[in-house]
């Protein structure tokens, strides 16, 4: 399942148009038209509000407490890839900061996802980059011990295949498997053209229960309205 | 306790005008004004900072999963009131997004209180709709069972009858039983009333020792002075 | 270990110039100079982002649901102090307010760092009194057991003495020993100083696969690369 | 909601006789014949294995650190009922230990329920007294705050009124509000009756796809077998 | 990633004579044996102490709260079986008791693996069926959403594709990828029949410091011994 | 605070004899003996019911995944020593299994206490070997990192001096400074010797608000009772 010390330097990525134009829709919508799949856990947080991504994962496995592989990773990262980093048992370490994210930047990566935690959050907002992480840590990491970069991992309960699409937003971070990129931003595209009718609708008072015809299943149901 | 599959369309709502004047006293303040009880617990966190609100509960009894009641729900709000959700069992899912807001808002919510997950949340700080939730999740929900509205219901640790007042900022939930509401009302203006003066000296550099009349009671439990 | 109902009224502090120059190092760099270790538990989070202090620590021992200390460790407060707050069991309550900030301000503390949980948020980010903590909770306490002032604590899982120093900033909370503050110091802006041309390298493109020389260890580690 | 400082000498329990036969069906049969309501939060864990009682609840409301009350509850215990001990605030000190035990048992209660914790568990269980409890755990507690006695509270998540029956095994705990007990034990016993031939069926390798009839609706819903 | 609604009838089965061969070796030595990959997160706990366990994962995708696919799952039991359930959220519900476990043993199942709840613990281990889950509770599921059978899954943080072998005992749940068993086993038994004579030695008061000569690679890395 | 690569071959335990007397009156005895401090957090559990053990600290410090450090403290055991083992960040990792625990057993260790995880728990029962841990885990760990050796520690929220006494039991863990050891004996000794006739008068229906005269102070606090 997951071989160590090994590095791919050749993966197939998403579809690179299809996977920007996913940024804007947001994980809930992409959640959604995927079919209520794909979500990472929710421990997964911004390191500050607001920001809205998505693109290419490159993959990396590490250890608890070593951060070697952060370094090996750096050199794979492609323009429009954002980072996804599993751990092979639960740790919180602060495994990147303020220069790792200046040498990420520089090659081109849009966010970072790791299953652990990350450091000088302060200089990483102004910075502008990113970090969708379990924890804020300052604790340091050594540099022993091989893991793997693009190789399959599950990084906070999903399965990340190395040029997967991400989509992350405040609301948390969802994997689009590469072969269906193209139809979930087809399925996210519709979903959100119908919600402009819908929420004019709400906002005037109309009811979801009116608009989405719930009546009739509710009582079906057996659903009582008591006076 | 539970009754599923019923809505109750009257219920006796706490005084309207007490009820408003609750939130600019703050939940910590009515929490110590109700004898130091009635509030949810501190997992309860809003999902963006300074929002200040009080009203009258509409409460939502939900599945795992299934946010089916909270169209429901929405038919049942009054201008003034808060919703409280509370769950059957523990889950994380986001039962709320911008479109049941914008239908909550139209409706005259003035905020939501769910012992579950939300999301857009975005979006939601964008419309200025108040959530206080245990979890931030893209997690989309089904419509498939009945829960009930207007039943009492345990949110977050805390029993909540219909019409109860419910207030909620920054520091956390608390529940005022609706026949209670006037003399809550009444203690934490007292409460309050006092804080000014008190601050003033604390900021003058008197210590709460000595404002209070401490040292005795200390010196009577024992306490030593070690030089 | 724990003596209970004593306080102890001359500690000595930290150097006062090596402790004020700690903050801007950030904890991060701060625990990295002292060889990874005397960081608090990651749990403990700063109420609002951007504070960044240190300061000499002074230390309090709480009971469960009781803040009646929190008055007498204010007395004990220096111009340039942190209290540090531990528990003998762990609790969530909120311990303290913005009567209290007004206090401990006034006698010139700096923040306050509790292993458990704080109110009146709202107020304490408006005063600029930064705290970091386990929680945040309108719970109140009572004023009815003696802990004590000034004794060696646990909090957050790392043991304080009084005097030491504190460093805390967005990424966490360290202790730095009294007597240790002199060597960190030196430790931590050496580090600082190699980090200004490294980071210019890194956003230039350099790698640190490069930068650091790790291309031949991790060959020798075993790293293989595949096309 | 929460009384502070009374003690209800006479509460209505539910039937003794139905209350009883509640237990050797044990919380799950139970809680399905209720409508999948009415169990605590599953951290309530039994500290030995085995136990599987019912009886009528005696509620004790408790402050965090403070097992006063304790002593006040067992004065209202009668032959056959269950200690349901709720807290006002988190907490997992030793509430609970075996002289307390001792004069639980000699009153006639059956169990106790507690959401915070409980020590001298060696001795309890030779002395066949079960316990549910959220922690086992030696730290002791004062007798110094006021809380109430056979009032309405909030136990590990489920309102309980005093009187309710409770019923607890390996499974978890299980509340049954006093007027639903009998129907409740006819409901669970229905549910029994059926089970056996079930399981027999089950046993000799029938499915229960066909028992239940469920290919049709899986179908419909679009399951589909590929080979 | 997850196709919803589908179940596969053919898998591939690791070699089953190997698989079984594993049980006895545990799951410690079968993951140190992989490298020390492969283990699901210790939240995963025995429902009673001793089973020791391996066969061939079935796996099964459930959403939270809904138990209906664990009876589709059980037509695709084939004797040496471990059914692997995941879950689309984090759920703790009881998805499986006594009647579906009289079902999975039927068919020949050796053990369940699921994460989320399961109850009926007592006659669990009466029957002496092996689970390995997050939590025990009563809570009811319903029979309402598809999931799929026989898809890749992450089950308590780990990928497992239907086929692989499972070891599961006292210490934790290992998955080890059908191709990659045969050597695995072998590692494992060459890794086993080392350690008796390196008991007998340690028993016999050597050290491991030098049984294993690590006291040259201590000193090299620094270590100073103070007397 | 915490010196990295060092071990000290020279402590002072505590007294032998009064050290070995702590255990028969166990953890809960000797915590409220010392004033209801000493204990360690809940969460530290043994992995098999019923051992009740005391005997003297030898402590060390382990990095998150390393355990290296265990066998460099395995020379430093004398018998009747307790091995503690603290950690510089959360760990659930397998530090310790059958072999550490053969050769800890044959130098005379009592049992080990670890704020990680342990594995083969189902042969340390088989050989009487009691260990008090956060977690079980088959999860490996590597040799590479130098932690220290009878330094003082932090485990479990509590600090170890080596040479304190260590008295665990079901119920927890509790630390008595090695000064203190005596009058702490004397006062458990004391303590327990009360609870023989205490026990006798509960047994008989005495209730504790007679036997401890809380009468009067419960109705001076404002007890009401309510027929």
């Amino acid at each position: 399942m997951f071989e160590l010390g090994v590095v791919y330097r050749h993966i197939n990525r998403a579809d690179r148009q299809a996977t920007d134009a996913l940024a804007p829709l947001g994980s809930a919508t992409v959640h959604e038209a995927m079919g209520r799949v794909g979500l990472m856990k929710p421990y997964m947080r911004p390191i500050y509000a607001g920001a809205q991504v998505s693109g290419t994962a490159v993959t990396v496995l590490l250890h608890p407490g070593d951060n070697w592989m952060m370094h090996v990773v750096a050199e794979q990262i492609q323009a429009g890839d954002v980072v996804v980093a599993a751990l092979t048992a639960e740790c919180t370490d602060g495994y990147f900061g303020d220069l790792l994210a200046t040498s990420f930047q520089a090659r081109g990566a849009r966010a970072l996802v790791i299953d652990a935690g990350v450091r000088d959050v302060k200089t990483l907002t102004a910075m502008n980059f990113p970090v969708w992480s379990r924890a804020i840590s300052s604790k340091g990491t050594i540099k022993a011990t091989l893991g793997s970069v693009n190789i399959p991992v599950v990084c906070a309960g999903m399965a990340v295949q190395p040029g997967d699409a991400i989509v992350a937003d405040d609301d948390g971070v969802v994997v689009v498997p590469r072969a269906q990129v193209p139809q979930t931003l087809q399925a996210a595209r519709d979903r959100e053209a119908k919600e402009g009718a819908k929420r004019e609708q709400l906002a005037a008072g109309v009811l979801g229960l009116d608009m989405y015809n719930m009546r009739e299943p509710l009582t079906k149901a057996g659903l009582r309205y008591i006076d």
